[in-house]
């Protein structure tokens, strides 16, 4: 299939996503070029009167600034769980257990979405793995300060990766710095207990969050060749 | 006894500290009123020639600068272990476990010291307790971003405090950022198991670090009415 097709499939799973959302409901909204399309349909369904009442919060500077581009409320994440919250991911199971961060903001989206009672992942089908760490690095925000020695730390536990630079240019040495002013090391790791894994590294001294999103989504819409398919928890 | 005297026996204190460091020796320097006094006998050691090729890692910009003006040689902190490192703190118990942090430097101070063979504690008498948070809060460093979500989170696992302001002034509402960029939240715990509610405290999303220094210090040189004494882990 082409590409074409699968952007029209990437929209298409937005789409069904935002038919999820409610008049009234508070809404946690993600960051990324799937995103956008839920972004993009949502302001199109409150346009048309379709939706009433909604209130947004955003996850990265880039997202915030489309949504009220749209026209929709926009307000600082406060303890007020969400209804639903719709974000893409860079590795999907057929648990919907995550992997997230390739785009640098894992840190707020986790905090967005841990509130979400009902958390939404739109992606196309390359995302979807058998096990989390198949395809992707698992990005771990880590402070400036002391970093290497953070990086032995993780590499102790068997972490083997690098810092992200701000650039894939060899020539740049520049690194990534996230909102929250942190570097990410993209890390690869051996063994199956990712819950012990995500407790083990939020717990090392350095380490700010990780992009393991485990048991938090409640279904995926995924752009397949030729189809949006649904993978759901539990079932 | 005068505070005079006390000063003067904090200087002893931070004395008897720095007469543990030889020639040759990788260091690590603390923030505070009595951290300075172990810097300036440091400084005047090197200066008389007692001490050589010593190499230094300061957990603040104020040391750092404080150092270097003493014509210490200071570096960034890398892997390399310290021999010693020597600290204030704002509470300590008879097995030298600690509550840092009051000066707003306990993420640095940590990342410098938990890399310290020997970690030497200096204080005045009236930081002693039976067990900590008898006095003081425990300082918790934890991200600006859902900041909120964050104290309902912590609030949940029993904290009762409240957001660090930058001026006790009660008129003043700015609130108190770090040399990372982030809040702290001072809080009283109830509760016996130190580690265990280390543990989770910094497995709580939107926490960065806790004031909590368990088992990391060797010794604390304390400025007492008439003498300076000392407290030994495990003695």
């Amino acid at each position: 299939m082409s590409s074409l097709n699968l952007e029209a499939l990437k929209k298409e799973a937005a789409i069904r996503a935002v038919a999820l959302i409610g008049s009234g409901m508070h809404v946690g909204l993600g960051t990324g070029s799937t995103a956008r399309y839920a972004i993009e349909e949502v302001g199109r369904r409150v346009a048309a009167g379709e939706l009433t009442g909604l209130t947004c919060v955003a996850t990265s500077e880039a997202s915030d600034g489309q949504a009220r581009a749209l026209g929709l409320e926009v307000g600082p994440l406060t303890p007020q769980p969400f209804d639903l919250a719709i974000d893409g991911a860079d590795e999907i199971t057929p648990d919907v257990d995550l992997i997230k961060g390739l785009g640098g903001a894992l840190v707020r989206e986790k905090l967005v979405e841990v509130q979400a009672r009902r958390l939404i992942i739109i992606a196309d089908h390359t995302k979807l793995v058998a096990r989390l760490g198949e395809k992707a690095p698992l990005p771990i925000e880590v402070l400036q300060f002391g970093v290497q020695s953070t990086l032995v730390r993780l590499q102790a536990l068997g972490a083997v990766g690098e810092l992200r630079r701000s650039s894939p240019d060899l020539h740049v040495s520049d690194l990534y710095v996230t909102d929250n002013g942190n570097f990410i090391f993209d890390a690869r790791f051996a063994g199956a207990d990712l819950a012990a894994l995500e407790r083990t590294l939020k717990g090392t001294l350095g380490v700010v969050e990780t992009g393991l999103f485990l048991k938090m989504a409640e279904r995926a819409f995924v752009a397949a060749p030729g189809e949006v398919r649904e993978v759901v928890r539990g079932r």
